[in-house]
Order: structure tokens, then C-alpha cells, then sequence
């Protein structure tokens, strides 16, 4: 492979978002894969783990000890919460672009996570730095960024669908609502009862009402648009189905607007996010696979309560699709370079 | 079978509703149906459409000439919108009782309820008659009520979850949100490209958001509980699950109030709604193929927003089950007879 | 509950298995439950694990030495491989009968099990003792038996489809086919990767082609009737459903028979066993939740090859349900009593 | 677009085959679709029926009269059966190739068609011209073929799986056995009660044992290829999966013969199927999206019978992956081109 292609290193990748990750990245044209480490899978072919890969990925999953990811341009993390925060700096220092999927650089307010997340922090000076990959609204820091925290699944559907409310200021800031419901992969390729067919077929059920991981990362996104602090009310649920997030937003109007005009004026420009026609209902479905995120607003009996439906694919642009976006700018390539393929339907 | 049995007849009967209902009644000890009526399959046995009632239902579907109804204690329309109305003035009049499983007699308000069914309406005097068959508002008026008219699914799961507190006043009227999410057995038994399963699987969509049919009826039942018209935003979405319908419930408290301690006391004697224990998420599938309604209470980062969490079995609180314990109290049997058997999970 | 009950206990019952085996138990008019063991959960209300159960178990997990199960009428092991032989022994010198709804006492040829089930057998002089619970063959050892090897689910399947073509000696036994489907539910409760909803839905494959231990089972069940081995390819596959088994049998044909007459003669007497009109294809469905098994015969093109499908619930007929069946018997009480509720459809 | 493109035209396009065709042909570099036909659909945007295409598909469907046809290098039907023989002609006549995803050219015997289709045929002289667009067997007449029969799902994935032993005189011709399951959205996007989704979830079950379209199909093959006649059973049946086609294929070996180097030899320069190595288990998922067949080999208990396991994308390889690979081939471009992209798994 040519010298002037980007050199690319993978942390884990024994996960869904890990595959996603491998699947975009065997089909870039920029990109050649150096190395993907995994401790307990080392030696094991990737395609072996993975059989969708086989045929695209000739990799095997190697020893992080014998990577040389410091001789990477950029490195992915797909691995759990506070693995990146532990092996950036080094990277860093010898001079690698570093992308984490995880959440350890998603909060600027350590304090906050520690609490949700359950550990002290390891480098809170790279919180500092790290930019938060939602080129929707970070795309310029995105671009000349060392470090990137990708951000969550349900944040990414979930701001995405406030954005333009927020910055209008057209809402009642105090009592956001953010229904959201995912699918089960968004749970991980962890064995764990809860995420068992068995037990998440034919069934439906809401979690974490009391608090989830993702409500500080919300809160903190939308408080930084609004430039004060939002209120937010975030319940997640859990639907049968692999792929798929379905943000439904609600939020009281204060100032009359045109939501159909704000919305498509807002993301015009943006090539992954598709505001719908009046009326419309965006199916997770439509964007399976693809890096869109497809928003439809309502308001409901002309009454005073907004309702915005936005659907992301939670494995592409609610982690690995978003990730490559940000690998594009960084580098200067074609921001939907090999993350412009038609979704899967049906 | 004994005289002193209940004779019954059910008109239509061949979707999901009719099967359901076939289930709970061919268990019922209490009860003869005496006939099944459907001109499209008459003369087809009901274990032939249905397989799963093979050794528990014999009868044949009958055209609707040869069914004596006239001769039936209590007669069921399990039928599309439209039909029940045409024909229970002449039962009731013959001095048989009728539950009317479709909307025919829901709505009070006649052009509301021509406007959002689209056809005249063919007795609205019987609509006043008629008893909203939620017993737990309407236990009394159940009991000797000639004409019932069976709630709907979404409506039962709604009130149910709101009723403690529309009662006590302690929410903001006018910005109730009931966010629900149905399986897909909600849609029916006909054709109908939406419906297939390639459509519908693996993905998940928000539907009618600018109006369903059910809005007015659960805007109806909540105005009359609170005296005063209710402001109601109902966003219904489609699961991929076969049954089962979850509400999530938001509405601004207004008082202070101890959620658990008022949903618990408000229930306490309720035999099929079932108050979680504090910090519950309850499952549709706990409750699949029964008669309850199972909630939980939040008020998520102790903020001004109650969280209501509703889950029923479409078919049965939500359908026949319903219906079933409609006509218990209508005809002074057990209330729980038949309908109190365990779900079925996984 | 009245001295005329029997008291029953059961070791394990927090898997799939368990929570069938409770949901029927607790429904059943003649047995009380007195205690459920588990080590890991002792102290946890059984409704809490299984929310399905609130109001049908008030009982709590406890450890097995509180448990006094020597005091019950007869013991359900609900429990992993190798439990139930290291306890058999002595319940059953202290007069209690033992059902056991794992392997531990199926295989008669000691070595055979020890190899496919990877450890030493604690009892073989017990294996000995072992009556195969299978009703539609070994009723009235079922009566008198002290010990019961509860079938698999899939040898439930594949022999009450083969049995009356074995038993007439009308198929090739050296050939036979077993093409068996099961859901995911067949693969327990246990946290697994390949258990996971995001593994297995949407997604269809076979395992264990090589071999499988139910094939043993089967073979050995088959070349009992046979009074001969029988030659079997036995190819089980992992279907996106939640529970059910279809077994698609092949056997070539080496005499003129009437398969329809032949199957509807021996099951003639059968409560569980239907055996539907010709040319029908049982679905899993219409078992849903009972203790059937509907089998139809086919005979394509007229050609020399037999085709039967046998559909069971793989957590009834094929485990919990076909136990309660052998409880009924062992006891004296009515076959069908508790198991007879009709399937639940769609 | 340039001039030097190959000009598409499709007629039909409103199904699932249709939907999965102009995902392909959107991405392929070489192709502009000219003009898609609907009658029905006239006037609608094909985005609008499929929001999967927003953004990569800006045709509407438009009248047949209107679409010139006669001006397109090449047409696709993807109709029901009975339209393209209607219709192929006057394209020929025109100097227009065409490839029927429908089932009218099929089959060589006119007899035998018209007996399992319903229907005599419009022009039994296309049909002996017609070339079955099976590559792995075609390849050279593909190239320069004017009519295309592009082959059913099942036959693709059956053939494929036998053709190795057929074509070695390994197995047993008289008594193959195919046991295939498909996804749901092989019964085509046609509002039927059957294919609904609270029909077909949680739920197997078989169809068609007596007789299947498909059945002659796939004998006519495996007969051309023994160059005598092979006596098939051939039972689908119906998995709750949307995409997916897994066969299991029963071929009693007559020669010793090394399966994995027989099959590893025959699909060595195929770039569309891939043998899996010795003891594997292809999953549909590992296909999802891609014109892959993966193949996996098996001789249980080192017995005489050997089973052979073939999965394929009943869209994508099954029909419009294939109709691309055709096309390519029929106009001298890279086989693979446009259809070469990783699978989506999960």
C-alpha cells in the first residue's frame, strides 16, 4: 500500500463498534490498517471472529506489546471506558492523532465523571484538549484536533435533534424531554443476561430512568450551545431490533417559529444530517448502516409543544461512521469519504 | 353445557383481538359461546385459521343470519369501527347486552368522533347510553350497563398511567406527554404493506403525530377525571415486538407529592394493575398474555417531572382481557375468572 | 395448603427451564410449592428475578440447606449438567422422587455420556434406575418410577415425529434425517456471546454438526423402539425466535404405508399429541406456551422419501411442561391436570 | 452523465428485489438509470417509497409509455411473474438486453412452467434463448446472452451448495435432500396476511412440502449439470429473519471423496463463493447485504452422509446482486464491480 496512505491503528476492536470500525475502514481508499491489538484475542484472525470480514480484513488481532501504534498516524479506541485515558498521552506524545469511542474524554467536568463513570480519572489535563467529535457543531476544532472524544450514541441523536431549538433559544430550557430507544447492540458485545435474545426479543422496557451515563454528556452539550445550563429529562429504553436510535424530543415553545424553515436552514449544508419533509416519520431503518442522522419536526395540534424525531444507525454515526467523519477532517480528505454508501432497507 | 352458563356471542372474530378473546373464553368456566360470526369465513372452523385453539374451540365460523344472537346472554363485536353500531340497537333491544370491542361508542362528543373515524355515526343515543369499560373508573356503571364500549389499547395504558395523578391534581394539565410505543399485533390482522414483517422488523418509527384516534379518547377519559379539558401531546410508535404496549408518561408536578405512596394507594385494590416496587422498570413481556397492567413511578434528579412507566398486553388489558373482565362484572362473576393466569415469559 | 397437596421442591430454577416450571406449578391446583433452592440467589424473591411471577410465587430463593427437601413428595432438578446426580441419592433414600430436567440420568451406556458431557458420572447404578420420561412411550414405568430422566427438547421433537415409522419398521433406519430448528431459548439463561440478542436475531445458522449431545439421546430412544441401531444425521439450527422446535424429519420409505392413518392410529390416544389433517405445516406458534406436540406427514411428489414436521415449545413439551406431565402421572393425578391452557397466538 | 455509461432501465422496482437493485446500480460507477416504470406508483419519487435512497436516488417512477425503454442498453423486470414475457420481445427487437429477476425464463420446459406458474407462456422461443444467469455454471454464455433468467433465491443457494458433488458423481442422485429456510422478505413486499409480522415472528414453520415453484427450478439445474435426471426433496421453510437464505443440503455419498478439497478446488477462482474451512458454520448475517454465498462442508460421524451447508442474501446474491454481477458480465466490466462491499454484521 502507498506511502501517502493513512496509517491506522485499532485499541480493541473486539466489540460491535469494532467491526463497524473494521468494515468502514477495509473499504477506504486512504486508509491501510496497521494493527489491531487485543489482548485475549492475539493471534486470532479478525475475519475468524468476525467471518463478515472475511475477504476484506486479512488482519489477526496482535499483542498491543508488538502494535508499534506510535508509528501510526492516527489510532482508534474501541474499547471500554478508561483504557483510552490510560495510553493516549504516550501516543500523543510521539506524535499520534488519537480517537476515542469510549467515553473517557466525552466530559470536561471531572468531578461528573467519576461519579458516572466510577473511577478517577487519569489524565484530566487531556480532557482539557480533547474535542468533542461532533463535527455538526465542532467541525473546525475537529479539524486540527490531537485528541477526539467520538460522542455517545444517544447524544449524538439526541443533539442533533435539539441543536437548532437551542440555538434559537426557541424553547423552554428548563424542561427538555428526550425519549429515546435503542437497539441492543447499543448494550455491546458483553455476555450478559440482560442483553440476551431470550430476554430482549418480543419485549420492550425503559432503563436507567434515575440517571444514565449519557444524560451529564447530553446536558453538557446542550449547556454549551445554550450557554447556561439546560434541563433535561433523558429516559432511554431498550426495543428489539440490532441497530438503530430513535430520539423522540419534546420541548415547550416559547417564541414562534417556523420549525420546518429552522431546521432545514440549520443543517443545509450538513451532508449527514437529512431534515425530512413536513409530516414525515424517519424510520431507524432508512438509515441502517449509514452514517445519517434523519430528523423530522412536528408540532403537534399547533399547540405550544415541539416534537422532533431524529434516527441515527448507533454503530455508524452514533460511534464508528462518526468516527471516520472526524478521521476525514482531520486529515483533510473528503469529509464523506467511504461513509456515503445507501443504507440497508429492508 | 349447562343452562346456567353464560350463552355468548362474538361478531367478527378473525383478527387478533377475536382470537384472543376465543383463548380467554374457550377457559372461561362460566361460559358457552354459542356462536362465532363471520360472512367472509362462514363455515370455516376457528381451529382451522387458528391452530392454536385445535381441542379448544370447535365451533365454526357462522354467517351471521344463523347465529341467533338474539338468543345470546351477552354478544362481543370484535369487528372493525362501523359495525357494532349498525347492529346493537336491535340486540339490545332483544334484551342481550353488548360489548363493543372496536371505538363505535368511545367518544361522546358525535363530531368528534365522526371526524376522526370518518363516517356518520349511526346512534348516537346509544352513545350516551353506553359505559366506557375501564373498571378501574367505571366499576359501578360496568356492572349494569347494557352497552360497553371496551377501551382501547393505547387509551387503557395511558389513563391507567395518569389517572393518580389527574386525581389528586398534582400535575400541569395543559403539557401532559404520553410518549407510547405498541407492538405490531396493535395494527391488526389485515394486509397491509406497514404491517409486513419485512417492514416492521428491526426497526423502529414514531407514528401519527399529528393525530391518532386515540388522542381524543384518552384526552376525553383524562378531561373527565380532572373536570377540566386536559392539553395532551400523544406520539404512538411502532416496536417490533408482537404484543405489548409501553407508555411513557411525562407530566410537570405542580404539588409536592410522594408518587410511590399515591400510585400504591390508589391501586391497592385494583386486581390487575400492579404498582413496582420504588425504582422499577417494568417489561412488556411481564405481563405478556395477561390481563395486567403492570407501573412505576420516577422523578428522575428529584426535578419537577414525574416519569410514569405503563406496560399492558395489547390483546388482553388492552382488547379482550378487558372485555372479558367486563362482562364479569356485568354479570356478577369473579372479576379475576379466567383472566388471572400467570404470563408468559420468556 | 392442605396435607392432600404435594409438596414440592426445586434445586436450581433460575433459567429458562425454572421460571416454566413455576409459572405451570403455580397454577396447578394439587401441588404446593415449599421451597426453591439457589445458591447464588438465596434470599431473593423469586418475582423479583421473574417479574412475570408477581402474584403467582411468593416464595424466596434459598440456600439448599434450609431447604429441607427431604420433606417433599418429589424434587424437580432445574439445574446445570452434574448437579442432580451428585443429590439423587440420597432424596431418594429419604423417599423423595426426583425428576430430573437435565441430562444426568438419560444415557444408559455410561460411557457414552461420560464422553459427551466431559466429566465422570456420580451414579451410574441410578442411570440404571432412570425411567426416560417420555410419556408417549414409557407411560407406566412413569407411574412407579422413583426417578425420572426428563427428555431433551429436541429428542422430544425428533422421536414423538419419528416414532410411528420406526415402530413399524416401514423407513430405512440406517438413513434417517433430523433437521431440527430451535429458538434461542434452548440455550438458557446463561450471560453467552452467542446467546446475545445482536448475535442471533435477524440471523440463521446451523451448529454443532459434527455433533450435538442430544444426538445420543435421540439414537438411543430410536434404537430402543427399533430393537436395533438406528443411523442418524442430526443437524440442529439456531432460528431468531424466542421459544419452539420444528423438527423436519427425512426417512426413506422401504414399505407401502399410509402415513396419515399410521400417525393418526398411534396418537389417536395422546393428550399432547395432534396430528394435523394432510397437507398441513405445524408452526411453532400454535404450541406457544403448551405442552404439544402437532405433527404432520408428508410425502412429496408421491416419491419414496417421508417427510414429517413435529413442532413442540422447547420450554414445555420439550422441559418444564412434559415434567408436570410425569409429576401427574408418578402421583396419580389427571395426565392433562394444569398443562391444558391453550397455546398463546399471535 | 457520460455518454460512454451503460443507459438502465427498470420495470417494476417497487418490491424488495427493486428497492435492493437500485441500491447497487445507485453505487455503480458505470451505470445511469435512465428511467424506472411503475404504474402505479407514477409520479411518486422513488426516494419517497424508499427513504433508504433520499440522496442517492432523485427518479421518479414513471409510466411505461413514457420511459423509452427501446433507448436503454439494458432492462431490468423486476415485476411479478408474467410481465416480462409479455414485454421482453419488442425490447430484444430493439436491440435492448434484458435480464427478468421474475421466473419467466427459467424453466426450459413449457409444460412444466405453465403447470407451477398458472399461466401459458407468452413466448416459449425466448425461453430456449434465454440464459439461466447462474455464473458459477453460465459464465461464458452470460457474456454474450441477450435474456438473462436471473435465478430464484432458493435455486442459488441450493445449487450452489450441490453443484460440486452433482458435478463429481459423488453423491446419491436419486435422493437429495435440500432443507432451506428463508427470510420473510422472500415473500416479497405484497400486502398478505402471511407475511405480516405478528404472523411470522417468533415463529418457524414450513411451506409449500407438497410442491414449491422452485422445486423444478432447482431439479432442472442439478439435472443439466448430472446430465440426468436427480430426484430432489426440497422443503423451505420460513424463519423470522428479513434477509437470508440457509440451506441445508443431505446427499448421500457413493464415492469417497474429500468434500473440503473438492469444494475448496471447484470455488477456488469464484469470486463469489466462499468455502468456509473444515468444521465451520456459516451464518446468514455473514452475507447480510453482500452477493456472497458462503459454504460450509460436513461428514458427521465420518458416516456416508454428508451435509452441506450454504447461506446466501436472498436480495443481494438470491436476486439483485446476481442481476448486477450478470450485467456486469454481459458488458465486459469487472464482475465484482459495484457488488464487492463488506457484508453488515451485526
Amino acid at each position: 500500500m502507498g506511502g501517502s496512505m493513512l496509517n491506522i491503528g485499532i485499541v480493541g476492536g473486539t466489540g460491535y463498534t469494532g467491526v463497524e470500525l473494521l468494515r468502514l475502514l477495509s473499504q477506504h481508499p486512504e486508509v491501510n490498517i496497521q494493527a489491531i491489538t487485543s489482548r485475549k484475542e492475539a493471534g486470532m484472525g479478525v475475519a475468524e471472529l468476525f467471518p463478515s470480514l472475511r475477504g476484506h480484513v486479512s488482519l489477526k488481532f496482535c499483542d498491543p506489546a508488538e502494535a508499534r501504534l506510535d508509528k501510526c498516524d492516527l489510532v482508534f479506541f474501541a474499547t471500554p471506558n478508561g483504557i483510552a485515558m490510560q495510553q493516549a498521552r504516550s501516543l500523543l506524545n510521539a506524535g499520534v492523532r488519537v480517537i476515542d469511542l469510549a467515553a473517557d474524554f466525552r466530559i470536561k467536568d471531572i468531578a461528573i465523571w467519576e461519579k458516572w463513570y466510577g473511577m478517577p480519572h487519569a489524565c484530566p489535563d487531556l480532557v482539557s484538549e480533547a474535542v468533542y467529535g461532533l463535527p455538526e457543531i465542532n467541525r473546525d476544532q475537529i479539524r486540527s484536533a490531537r485528541l477526539i472524544a467520538n460522542p455517545g450514541c444517544y447524544p449524538t441523536a439526541v443533539q442533533l435533534g435539539f441543536l437548532p431549538l437551542i440555538e434559537t433559544g426557541a424553547a423552554d430550557l428548563d424542561h427538555l424531554i428526550a425519549d429515546a430507544k435503542s437497539g441492543v447492540s447499543g448494550a455491546g458485545r458483553n455476555a450478559a443476561v440482560h442483553s440476551l435474545f431470550a430476554e430482549t426479543a418480543d419485549n420492550f422496557k425503559a432503563y436507567g430512568v434515575p440517571g444514565h451515563r449519557h444524560l451529564p454528556e447530553i446536558s453538557q452539550g446542550l449547556s454549551q450551545v445554550a450557554a447556561r445550563p439546560v434541563g433535561l429529562t433523558f429516559v432511554p429504553h431498550l426495543t428489539p431490533m440490532i441497530r438503530g436510535i430513535h430520539a423522540t424530543l419534546y420541548a415547550r415553545l416559547v417564541a414562534d417559529v417556523d420549525l420546518q424553515a429552522l431546521y432545514e436552514k440549520r443543517y443545509a449544508n450538513e451532508p449527514f444530517v437529512d431534515v425530512l419533509p413536513p409530516g414525515a416519520h424517519p424510520e431507524t431503518r432508512s438509515v441502517r448502516g449509514s452514517n445519517l442522522c434523519r430528523i423530522a419536526v412536528h408540532r403537534p395540534q399547533g399547540g405550544d409543544t415541539a416534537v422532533i424525531l431524529s434516527v441515527t444507525d448507533n454503530l455508524v454515526k452514533g460511534a464508528a461512521g462518526q468516527a471516520v467523519q472526524n478521521m476525514n477532517l482531520m486529515f483533510g480528505l473528503p469529509e464523506t469519504l467511504a461513509n456515503s454508501h445507501a443504507p440497508l432497507l429492508p
